[in-house]
């Protein structure tokens, strides 16, 4: 990591918490290692992320279903998904200075950090376990589920029969998942309790290369249209053959330019050709026919399918990350977080020249609140309220200043061009919803 | 339990199995006991009455956030609250039948279901724990989240620090929580994992009374204006001085008429005045100073705080319950889910008369789908498929017929008053977002 790379995720840490974004849990008690609560502003920032992706993903397709299964899973999924027997980390400990890595992370057997001696390696299980039910001789240990997908395998009969669905076609969840990460770090980019948005896309075997290809395109599509994320920071990385998963037929990462990245990328998310390896497993392990029937020749298959599988946490983390930027105005530092509109937790705030057109500002965002989320701040210098905004990702600032008393307009600010549009207040609902759909006219250009 | 009221609970559960409403989790393993999977529907349902109560609670306020903590929660968190020491239930068996219950439950020394004897009460902790932390001597010891409430007390000075709240102002989450409860049962009303929507509003301990009765009210109306629940099937329940909680200064639940309920009513919601029991306990366990600055008096207080705490899981049985009614119709059963519009998983279903229409048809999805959910179903006769959709939910089926090709119009059906209107396809999405938005008109009377 450079230096200044460093400096970067110091800034943005620190500016989450100053601001409502993301807080350390339970901070009050020393905090939890590697745990995040979102605060006001975070988790209005996560569910416009989350909304976008089913959106995207489910509500705009005619051949995408959602579902939502429950985190505590009957143990015979992870038998039947191999992960009760295969999911371990190796680790790797310094003689030297203790130092713990995981060993596929350490190239050699010398320590990264100082250059000590490093222990065989041993294996951790990665997943969390707990028991159900009240009494000694009747608890079970379940587990907290490390990926939301198996259970769409689970459900893939009920889902099949209820909707009468037909190749090809999706099943999407999001949700919570829990992995006991040895290396859990980098703010909210790893760590041991995350957010996972998963499709499974079964189809014909003989059309899955061709629906990979097309999924690993509109998965692109989403970082770059929907969330804004500059695609010169964004890459594909194809899997070679040492790193595929043993049930994958190919997998293609989509990598954000992370600072703390040891080669200055991150994955945020994996396109795989799972092939027909989890639906055999469940088979297998509950003796359930999972097969489909292929209505036009009459044969019983086991679809492939294709897998996109994102990260919740991290899309965020790139979401500011990307959106971050210093600039300097009038000799003075401003810091924007230049955030998609759509994303943004606050889409205008409603600020008065001086306290006294509080009570009249105040209308103005009685006006404006039942048609988007509108922040009303009347507290510093007006200079200041507006740089508080732009830090936020707040697009448009609303003044209410004297001369509204008399001509019963308002000032729109935009946030990136700084450009001004004085608008009558009977067409600033119509006008904001204009903005907010379309963003800021080019012919409106920056003071 | 009457025996029409077990028959009302045993086809709903056989409904929202054969529609995608709910699944029983880990079916084809024999099914994990009282743990429950939404399916395609119930997911949109279950997102559209959160998102609901989120706009109620949050975003159309100016003086309640939002926030999304850790589920995996730090445990001085529960040391302080009191959970660990406290949350326990006292279990009694019966010595003839074996059955168990929670001994609040029975009355008298002698077993509800057998009249056998019953053993002395044992306690057993609700909260379920796990081990996180890769190595034995470096693992902690910490507990899932029993409830949602907490980590708001816990967060209480990160938010007021970075939005500069002043009181009074509410501080609202949702999301999982998890308790080994002994007597789970009844579908999804109680199951160990769930879904809370909780708010703690803070406030002058003086202005606590009047808050109180406001929020009381403010959540009633959420029942039934937002989800359209029958207020003949709500009540308010004040809590005796016996079952008041001891940190609480009054508390009134929300019932719902419940067919399983032993006195026909079960709890959506409790309303309570927790004082300043929790910011109080702490402050003492954190060491942290968690007041206010009044700033009016310039004096340190530490709030009042008004409790509305309602589960997900619960709400949503209410309004399928609410919304399940069977009608005879020229002498056949028609089974219908009066669901208000706002929250049916689909808004319309575009249905061709003939198969020969089809693509006709689709071009009228695709016309729909990027401004509401929409189903396009060919199989089947028109009448299954009116009564297919009747039982999901759908409020508006949009019939393709042959005179569609002559004058380019389609049929409005709507599911309650079975009232049509034809509409030319040009003016389909205004026609479609007003009736979403109002209501079908009372001057569109049924057949």
């Amino acid at each position: 990591m450079t230096e200044v790379d460093t400096d970067l995720m110091k800034k943005l840490v620190s500016l989450c918490k100053r601001l409502g974004f993301v807080y350390q849990s339970g901070e009050i008690y020393g905090g939890l290692q590697s745990s995040w609560d979102y605060g006001p502003l975070g988790v209005e920032l996560k569910k416009n992320i989350e909304n976008s992706w089913w959106d995207f993903t489910v509500r705009t397709r005619t051949n995408v279903v959602g579902m939502d299964s429950a985190i505590i899973t009957h143990p015979d999924v992870w038998k039947a998904s191999g992960h009760l027997s295969h999911f371990h980390d190796p680790m790797v400990d310094c003689l030297q200075c203790k130092s713990r890595f995981r060993q596929d992370h350490v190239e050699g057997d010398v320590c990264p950090e100082c250059g000590g001696e490093l222990t065989e390696p041993r294996e951790f299980g990665l997943m969390l376990k707990t028991q159900m039910g009240a009494l000694e001789n009747d608890s079970a240990t379940v587990y907290l589920r490390p990926e939301t997908c198996q259970p769409i395998f689970v459900n893939f009969k009920n889902v099949v029969n209820a909707l009468r669905l037909r190749l090809p076609f999706g099943i999407a969840q999001m949700g919570k998942a829990f992995r006991n990460e040895i290396t859990a770090r980098n703010f909210i980019f790893r760590s041991r309790e995350f957010e996972q948005m998963e499709m499974e896309f079964f189809c014909l075997p003989e059309e899955s290369g061709t629906w990979f290809t097309y999924w690993l395109e509109e998965r692109m599509a989403w970082y770059t249209d929907r969330l804004g994320i500059l695609r010169d920071n964004l890459r594909f990385r194809e899997h070679d053959d040492s790193e595929l998963a043993h049930y994958a037929d190919g997998c293609t990462d989509i990598e954000y330019r992370f600072p703390f990245a040891t080669d200055g990328w991150g994955e945020l998310e994996g396109v795989a050709n799972r092939t027909d390896f989890d639906l055999t497993a469940h088979m297998e392990q509950s003796g359930q026919d999972l097969s489909f029937q292929n209505q036009v020749e009459n044969t019983k298959i086991v679809p492939y399918v294709i897998e996109t599988s994102g990260g919740l946490g991290r899309t965020l983390l790139a979401v500011l990350l990307d959106a971050y930027r210093e600039e300097e105005i009038e000799g003075r530092t401003r810091v924007v977080l230049g955030l998609h509109r759509d994303l943004a937790p606050i889409k205008a705030a409603i600020l008065p020249l001086s306290k006294k057109l509080s009570e009249n500002a105040a209308k103005v965002e009685e006006l404006l609140r039942p048609h988007f989320p509108v922040r009303f701040d009347v507290t510093g210098s007006i200079g200041k309220r507006y740089r508080r905004m732009d830090e936020a990702g707040t697009p448009y600032c609303i003044t209410y200043d004297f001369e509204s008393l008399e001509d019963n307009s308002v000032t729109i600010r935009e946030r990136d061009s700084l450009g001004q549009v004085r608008v009558p207040i009977d067409s600033l609902v119509n006008e904001m919803t204009k903005l907010l759909r379309d963003g800021w006219p080019a012919e409106n250009p920056g003071t």
